[in-house]
């Protein structure tokens, strides 16, 4: 075994060409943390955010980066049974730091309670695209929002692998996702995708369009990573008593509160963060519904692109441009 | 029995002077509906903006108006026991439409489903204080907030009537209040009135304010009228996980969404109307709740002032100047 490993670490945070490969000392895992051999990485925008320096997070330079990944594990420390030597897992986001731990590299050092088994019939690439997506989803829809048969799930930002995943879980739990997207550019893919109604919010008006769908009813529970001005909207396009789960702030405008519509019908607005699910005892639950699913092929991780190791800058610099479907993925 | 009652009505919306004394053929309760010999009116700031046309209902002219009165059953109508003759009661808001029944009167004919009975202990005008701030903070505080022993609560609006009684309920439910008010002038009477905290607004720094109280945990649970740029401090003074009801719009400039400070604390945004509580079962238990609390004396409606009912317009414009502290009351 080598005794260095290529590490992507940024020295100062700032653009995609901050990332650069570090060859350090192979990293012995401590008390109950477990090294991988990592085999794919699955790029997440809290890894954008963090790089930048504008996420939750401050990073703590130089400083690692990454959450999510799958690998074998090749070592383990006291506290962890050595039999887990040689298994297959990937990393489960919202269960550790990004200032402590961070997977992009060769090998990984993770806490032992962050790491989690996956269905053999999923590849690496696959198996790096698992946990971010469907445990966001799941927090917001099932454990939030309860989703179940018959209600109208509005998705914003429905073409990132979060979005993609939350159409899958709309669909096992019975209920009609109603995609929003930009453009007319993703529609037809996001159909493909499953989704039950596609809303152009360039060329259609929100909530005249939902009305229209649910029968004027609106839409019970909505899941949105913008904010800003499709905040009104979606409270428009809510029905009495909704629901509408915040998960991000991508929109660069302030957001206003639709206090006088959240009145006219009693709406639920939450801000929302995996980390808080992972802290609950529905964490377990979550973790075997999306391992069941995946293993029955209902849930299917979307790999938009996958890049080489080499090309980490570049995956980067593709998902802020802001053209995929699904996930991105980076092969170590 | 006179064959004529002097009812108040408007025939335009506008100022406290469209308020009208028209003499009126006696009303006859039709089905399920009982006729009050009204002895007290309470007076809420929905009436004002019913009045003035802001209100969620927009009135039909000419137009009665008034949520709350307290006075005596002198006739039924059909499906009603003619045991309820004779009987004290006062008036629910939340139950009926001010588009179809209106309290200001010599008389009003009124839901039976929409009174009900108030310990003796109270005078007529305690009896027509009961219902819309008693029932509007249970609605936020115990069936939506689930406050209990060690909560903090921050009430803004604190001298109004719903805010007094909110003081007066997280008491009972073993929580510390922290009252928010404007200026130094009430503080003195606030703390009298059993408030734990009182913060000014003018003078103090809320959130910091908050978090010395609290010892940096923050409000649990918030409970605002207001909105506007209180929503943003009230998201600052707040606890992880903590829930702020909105359940008016007293601020006249918009209000900002705190959506960064509400992913960094999960927290939840409620708008909450009283009619809400009034159509689950657990108003059911809210009423005894009341009723318990009211007669054991925990419970005491504080009257800041009342009318004679020739003077009902005085009134209105009384509670406009926003100068009182508790309930402003019309006797007839």
């Amino acid at each position: 075994m080598p005794t260095t490993a290529k590490i992507v670490r940024f020295h100062k945070t700032g653009g995609a060409e901050v990332l650069q490969f570090d060859e350090l000392p192979l990293p012995a895992p401590g008390q109950n943390e477990v090294r991988l051999r990592v085999k794919a990485l699955g790029l997440n925008r809290a890894d954008i955010m963090y790089r930048s320096g504008h996420y939750l997070e401050t990073p703590i330079l130089p400083s690692k980066s990454g959450y999510e990944a799958s690998g074998i594990i090749e070592a383990v420390g006291h506290g962890v049974d050595s039999s887990w030597i040689g298994k297959t897992v990937s990393t489960v986001p919202g269960t550790f730091s990004l200032n402590e731990y961070g997977v992009y590299g060769e090998v990984a050092v993770v806490p032992f309670r962050s790491i989690a088994e996956y269905p053999s019939n999923l590849s690496y690439e696959e198996g790096a695209s698992i946990w971010m997506q469907y445990l966001t989803s799941y927090g917001a829809l099932i454990w939030l929002g309860q989703v179940s048969k018959g209600d109208f799930v509005l998705i914003t930002a429905a073409s990132s692998s979060v979005g993609v995943a939350s159409i899958q879980l709309v669909k096992v739990q019975g209920g009609a996702s109603i995609a929003v997207t930009r453009t007319a550019a993703k529609k037809a893919r996001l159909l493909e995708l499953g989704a039950d109604h596609v809303i152009i919010t360039d060329e259609e008006d929100l909530a005249g369009k939902v009305n229209e769908i649910t029968n004027g009813k609106g839409a019970r529970v909505s899941f949105d990573p913008i904010g800003g001005k499709m905040l009104e909207l979606l409270a428009a396009a809510a029905a009495h008593k909704g629901l509408i789960v915040e998960y991000g702030a991508l929109a660069s405008e302030q957001t206003p509160y639709p206090l006088f519509t959240a009145l006219a019908k009693s709406l639920t607005i939450r801000g929302y963060v995996v980390n808080e699910l992972t802290q609950e005892k529905e964490f377990q639950d979550a973790k075997q519904y999306i391992f069941d699913h995946l293993a029955s092929g209902a849930f299917k991780p979307l790999i938009d692109r996958t890049f080489r190791f080499d090309d980490i800058v570049e995956a980067h610099r593709y998902m802020e441009a802001n053209n995929q479907v699904g996930k991105i993925v980076v092969t170590v």
